[in-house]
């Protein structure tokens, strides 16, 4: 997908060269092939163009970046990981990248504060380690976990599979280093719990995806790291059935609840069908599953879990579950939850959507939907999975059996306007969790508040009055 | 004390007249004694003026006062409990008091979603008690819990003895509805756990002490009832070893850990001698005291306790503890605790603090802190207590036995100087949950990150280009 709307005038060289002073030249890229990396994306679903991308070692230097871009005018991208799904870091019309990547020091971990002040290109599996190694956890998971950064995933505002219990990335930052379109560093960085001293500027920065200033440290909060995990792989009726599961294993396990992700019997059958040694952890197909997990400081996850699993059996909510026995069968039942979107790719074209509502409304939303749906398409498959416990619904659609894939993929937005619309009387939102982009960027004004979006466009006059900042997206 | 800085001039009855029309003529009231409750407060610091108290009783009546407001350049202080302790509810310069009493409807509970949607006025100890009715938890709770109401708690941000394991007041909130400064009514209510659609406002008015617009109601979580509470009272050595301690819990109970509070030798005394009915739990006399409290979904928190505490026993951090045996005694830990405030008054002048650092650093907050106070004043008494989970220290100081009360709170701004200097070097917050309002207002740019000052006088200017919402509040 190319996305270009406005033209960038060339940079001049003499730029270039100022722009080559501050981060040395080994880390100022003009090359195509140097750039290639940052233009394009792994899914190959948007390509970019840029004339310089820069690599900054340190705030300072990130600082005179904008400095200099404020000056002349110049606008940029800020780019983690590189894994976002929504186009927000990729420079659609010729932007400068700026890579944050090298910026990837552990600045400090604070066991007794249950603190770690990061740089944002550190990635977020390096994160998790840092962390494991001092005995304590950092709850953010996620599929792009290996390549993904902190600073991306604030920027976004990343949920991932542990937000029912641990919250998402925004829960997790207590403090914010962040540089201002001109320059200027906002030092907001705090190892505080309870700081009342004037207006919240953490949160205008998470989830701006860049376009408001550029995050390049965080202290995020750790957790005691749990001694006892337990997964169990549930076979049940219905998302209702579900959705009593969930409330009794809430009553039952609070915060030791930690995942609870709904699975629809197609996507298990196909993640069954195209991952390689996914096995069904069950004798007998279901209509729907269940994979739920309990992350305990005790060792009680084992009787909490047999205890609410007896419950809902009892009360005919579950048909079948299997408690993982050790630590392969649970790696094999997360494989199986976490192939899924891989595997929908050998049935052909599919439709995507990262949709939440409130959690009592999920039921309804699939039902609705996959009526809507297969009226719209006769034939297309609906496979929605995801996280139950946030009302975080992957509602992704594959192609009818057989049908031609860009044939398909064209009805994209006709999908979207029969899904969004249900989303939205139900109370939901068209983005839990990868964000806007550019890839929903159009869509926004139609959803969103009226107030909220003339306050969004303050916002950003307020803090990038030159529009430099990560142009084009969100807005 | 009387805040009065700036001259408002007097109200034309013609504009009266209009306000009336608005929210009908009961709820405007312009008589002295029927104004007075609204413009002075409890514990009588401080005493504003105002020739108008208006009390809406729906959204559209406070987004047409604020809508005339703007249209007049009137300004508009909001006012929800009048419990705050810095000043921010008063009009002290003779603006129109908004009070929100009077939008009290719980609109919404929804149990499956847990989540509860309240109006503004609603009085905190009756959202907990909405929240019991239907066997969820509301955990909010602070000392003015019987008259200050949600939309003052999200406006100041409120923490609380439950912080440590449920959050401040912003972590509980989903959604708001907001009035800006010009009428225009911002619809975030919302029941989502997630919704990456565009920048957060919510966070922008939680905290922002109605400077920013007037809160009319919010979305906030439930949680799952806990069927086990228990609390221990723990006689140790030094705030030190307390962090051992919280250090241990923490690892041993995560998130069923609800409470932590640091109580000095000598609050222990004060509230043992001046409060009604208060004894000592503990057969002999410690250095200082924790009051910890687990609250379990299950039957396990007495049994996480006792091996917390043998634990702790074993290594030598506690020197005594003991177990409430029954919800009797439960209550009168609490209440030793509760009492601390109060039982200061009878040992003459206080000079009392709100402030917060890394928990890691409390220790060295506190020992740095009661030295430096009492060189300053010579037999100055400490006296430390709170929520150490949080890192949140009531820091007060009671007069030397026998001086005079107005000398010594003559003294407050040296005190603050000395103690806020320690604060600052451990990177620790002056207000750490009662907020800025006036009492801190001028200090504030003294400690506060330049360019977030900056950027909160952006935000202020961005949202009421007039000054009218509770103008001299926070900046």
């Amino acid at each position: 997908m190319n996305v270009a709307q406005s033209t960038i005038p060339p940079l001049p060289p003499e730029l270039v060269a100022k722009f080559r002073q501050i981060v040395g030249d080994k880390y100022a890229m003009t090359d195509a092939a140097d750039i290639e990396p940052y233009v394009t994306e792994e899914r190959n679903l948007f390509h970019g163009r840029s004339p310089l991308v820069l690599r900054p070692a340190s705030t300072a230097e990130v600082a005179a970046i904008c400095k200099l871009a404020s000056e002349h005018k110049i606008a940029l991208v800020p780019q983690g990981g590189n894994t976002g799904l929504v186009g927000g870091q990729t420079p659609h019309n010729g932007e400068v990248v700026v890579s944050m990547r090298r910026m990837d020091r552990t600045r400090e971990i604070d066991t007794a504060s249950n603190t770690m002040t990061c740089e944002a290109g550190v990635v977020l599996q390096v994160a998790q380690q840092r962390a494991a190694e001092v005995d304590r956890l950092f709850p953010l998971s996620l599929g792009a976990e290996g390549s993904c950064t902190i600073g991306g995933n604030l920027s976004t505002n990343a949920g991932g599979t542990a937000a029912l219990a641990y919250g998402i990335a925004r829960d997790m930052a207590l403090g914010l280093e962040v540089v201002l379109a001109d320059g200027r560093v906002l030092n907001a960085l705090s190892k505080l719990k309870k700081d009342n001293t004037g207006y919240d500027l953490r949160n205008l920065f998470i989830g701006a995806e860049g376009t408001l200033g550029i995050i390049t440290a965080a202290t995020v909060k750790l957790f005691p790291k749990p001694h006892a995990v337990e997964t169990a792989f549930v076979g049940l009726k219905s998302p209702a059935q579900a959705l009593k599961l969930l409330t009794i294993s809430q009553n039952e396990a609070a915060g030791t609840l930690t995942s609870f992700e709904l699975l629809a019997h197609i996507a298990v059958d196909f993640s069954i069908r195209h991952g390689i040694g996914v096995r069904d952890p069950l004798p007998n197909k279901h209509p729907w599953y269940v994979l739920m997990e309990l992350s305990s400081p005790r060792n009680d996850a084992r009787d909490t879990l047999e205890a609410i699993l007896a419950s809902a059996m009892e009360q005919d909510i579950v048909d079948d579950a299997v408690i993982a026995a050790n630590l392969t069968q649970r790696s094999a039942f997360w494989k199986l939850r976490d192939e899924m979107s891989a595997a929908q790719k050998p049935e052909g074209g599919s439709i995507k959507h990262d949709i939440s509502v409130p959690v009592a409304a999920v039921p309804e939303f699939i039902e609705q939907a996959d009526a809507a749906v297969v009226k719209l398409i006769p034939g297309a498959r609906p496979v929605p999975f995801g996280h139950l416990g946030d009302g975080n619904i992957h509602y992704n659609l594959s192609q009818p059996i057989g049908a031609d894939a860009a044939d398909f993929l064209a009805r994209w937005h006709d999908v979207n306007d029969v899904v969004f619309e249900i989303v939205l009387r139900l109370g939901g939102s068209i983005s839990a969790e990868h964000g806007i982009g550019v890839l929903k960027r159009d869509e926004l004004p139609e959803v969103k508040d009226k107030v909220a979006i003339e306050l969004m466009r303050s916002i950003k006059a307020m803090l990038d009055p030159l529009g430099i900042m990560n142009p084009g997206k969100v807005l």
